[in-house]
């Protein structure tokens, strides 16, 4: 009796009632703005020594716990925005605190190795505790450090793998090879491109920002690759009532990237694409259009890199949001960071792995203390069941946002993400309303972030559930009734 | 008394002999090869999900100790390359240990924070402990994630105040600016380049791959940008019996730098240089062609970077290399990472701070696991004088190698990096010979790494002291009378 009792108890609670038994039951906000005194005390200490111009409110992490994340005044706020999309799992996380303390993580921290060169024991069970959640197809991982970082490992991997099927993957480079490239000429530095979408996000380094066009502010002033754009469909909400346009916006874009790999001026070695545009606006397409970009693919021998950075590990009610559009073939490269912790890229083809030892390789290649959480929370993540648990609140939460969208359809438009967990959005009605919504629901006790133009999104962990729902939409409810 | 007697014991014991009381009196060697069978199980099993051509051999972390690293056979050899000189202070250190264990690391473990939104309490010390030991005339800092990300994270700095000074630090993007960067098209992308040196190495992203000039396969089939090469002076030694012909070496660098800067088809915005181009060979140049090339970028209005990835923190003897040339001004920018386990740039000029917020960000911005390890290694060096003690085994060790010159002068040559601590190297007569000293001093108990094409380059730890000196000469006396 008392066995089922307990078995029962664990179907019935949530993740969070079981790891976070003294969560709050909601937000207290006990200071007039946000940040608070002390806070902007915090802050403007801070900038004798940081850049602040991109602080929301200094953080106790001592304090945030579960989905609550607490500021330097003690203000408790329900998160939904969890470090750019970064933390899955909780603050303060008993799981992971565990792995935090393990005598592993000591050494990896104590004796952070060169992996390629001096890879540890326990390396390989790290990988594999990875490569076990990989998406479909994918049989290898490549470490990196960032989501920038891995998106640029993948481009080398492109490109090598590009000249290298040219050359034969086995010929050595010519000596002319050799010569141009120590002056950065072709042919040895070959003029390839990589083609991204309007609206798209890949990073900030300098290829990574050739790549990225959601914002000038991105890219002003750098250097640049002369690399094509894309347009990414623009669809109409709701989706069900503009099926034939939104189909026709599909054929529209893909006619447009099959001129660009028909006419640019150099080769294009790859495609690479968000699942969903997330820093560009939470921008969804559909089956057919991914599909169509891989015949793209396919038909002009390049490469689709699947960059699920801010996508990856669950967000979206499955592990990669790709793989609910079942492209076939699988994406050549699949790129992640964020709620891993860790970074870097999936692959299947052995041929992506450079024809010879240290042309992809730095000294750290990689940070086995973000490898071995990476794999934790993959794990947690799998054996507790967050998923199924996601994709219900998801669609609670969608149908109660609904409603508020019904209420005040002067306010708000395009809800968009349904069926994928909670990586939803909406757009406000003009940015001085958005900033105005954004600070109310601050103050009111909820942390939210932006995309896009116009669009709020909402990136809560997976351990958020129907009663941070309702927590949420009453809420919003009093931040759109006042604005 | 007693009190007196702990204080000497404290000046006469070296820091290994305090913290690494078990350390081995000399290296182990129980396999006829190294790897040895067990390395080979492990690399072949670890080859199935990451690429091995890179392993020197499977190490075994929870063994390794002080100046003494262990493979995966029990093999203990005395380690003079230090995970590509990035372990400063010794395997397990105790003293980092108890940082790994802190409560503010288990939080940055659980809940790794994006730093530039939601800075964490403790942060603005852990950023004061980095500052506290930067460069002279060095005010600010900015986090990195490796080496190469710090690298391309300085040419952001540079490119966006190059573009603001012309602009305006305070003047608005142009419409055409914002329209044309979206297409990676001048002017909002305007072309402007970076001059690096003949072997310099600065990383392998896609800025980075450009100024990297060590070796084509770190290049080879990369996009890249068309910016121009310097050159570095090629010494003759010992130096005191070449003094005309070096200066005059310096001249024809500097004038071939100087022409670079006049007849580049694109402005250049800054100059790169390592103190001692590591990767490259372990190339020194003296004060005069340093503050040379400080002359010609102010001349030219350009910003000299310095970068210290290899060389700093401490491994030449004094934490900053390039600070023995009492460089003047001093360079704008300073970037580090290797044996800082973390990243970033240092810099004083305020105006190097983008004009705009988001400009120079990244979700994480660094990782503060790193950035508190960094601190607590800075600290430790600077408060356990580690530095004038591994000054003094540098000389003691020069002194050596400059007897095993002496006796073997067909074999050895170009001794370098005398009162530069350990951070020395030497050439072998061939290539061919090389690998044989370095597969010879390896299997007699020496971990020890190359570079250029014919250098072998000594990077122990700080905690490396004479009786390390008196395990390495005799082994490397043994090898070379093998060869």
């Amino acid at each position: 009796m008392s066995f089922l009792f307990v078995v029962n108890l664990k179907l019935m609670s949530t993740y969070a009632d079981r790891y976070f038994p003294d969560e709050p039951t909601g937000p207290k906000v006990v200071t007039e703005t946000i940040p608070g005194p002390k806070g902007k005390e915090v802050i403007k200490s801070l900038s004798d020594v940081f850049d602040t111009r991109c602080v929301f409110f200094p953080t106790d992490y001592e304090k945030s716990y579960g989905n609550y994340i607490v500021d330097a005044d003690n203000n408790v706020l329900l998160d939904t925005y969890c470090q750019v999309a970064s933390i899955g799992l909780g603050y303060n996380n008993p799981n992971l605190i565990k792995v935090a303390k393990s005598d592993k993580m000591i050494r990896a921290l104590t004796d952070r190795p060169a992996l390629s060169n001096f890879p540890g024991l326990d390396y390989e069970e790290m990988q594999r505790d990875i490569l076990k959640y990989a998406p479909k197809g994918q049989k290898y991982v490549w470490n990196g450090l960032s989501g920038a970082d891995a998106n640029e490992l993948a481009l080398k991997a492109v490109f090598f793998n590009y000249q290298s099927t040219k050359r034969g993957y086995d010929s050595p480079f010519t000596e002319e090879e050799e010569r141009s490239c120590m002056e950065n000429l072709p042919p040895g530095n070959p003029e390839l491109a990589v083609l991204s979408f309007k609206r798209a996000f890949h990073g900030r380094l300098f290829a990574t920002a050739s790549l990225t066009r959601s914002k000038p502010l991105h890219k002003m002033d750098m250097p640049s690759f002369h690399w094509p754009t894309g347009e990414f469909p623009a669809y109409k909400y709701p989706l069900e009532e503009n099926e034939d346009q939104n189909k026709k916006e599909d054929a529209r874009c893909l006619a447009i990237v099959e001129d660009r790999f028909k006419n640019w001026h150099c080769p294009i070695a790859a495609l690479i694409i968000e699942p969903i545009q997330s820093e560009g606006g939470d921008n969804h397409a559909d089956a057919a259009f991914f599909q169509g970009l891989r015949d793209i693919t396919l038909k002009y021998g390049a490469k689709l890199i699947i960059d699920e950075v801010q996508t990856g590990c669950g967000g979206t009610g499955i592990m990669w949001d790709h793989e609910r559009y079942n492209i076939t073939p699988p994406p050549d490269l699949v790129t992640f960071s964020k709620k891993m912790q860790s970074s870097g890229y999936f692959f299947h083809d052995p041929e992506l792995i450079p024809n010879l030892p240290y042309r992809q390789f730095n000294t750290w290649s990689g940070d086995p203390k973000n490898i071995l959480m990476c794999g934790a929370i993959m794990k947690e993540i799998n054996e507790k069941g967050l998923l199924p648990s996601l994709r219900e609140t998801g669609l609670y939460f969608y149908g109660k946002l609904e409603e508020l969208q019904n209420e005040y359809p002067k306010l708000i438009s395009n809800l968009r993400g349904k069926g994928k967990g909670c990586f939803m959005a909406f757009d406000i009605s003009s940015p001085e309303k958005r900033a105005k919504f954004l600070a109310e629901m601050r103050i009111n006790g909820v942390n939210i972030g932006d995309c896009g133009s116009l669009g709020v999104r909402l990136r809560p962990g997976l351990t958020f559930n129907k009663k941070h729902v309702d927590v949420f939409i009453p809420i919003m409810k009093t931040v759109l009734s006042s604005l």
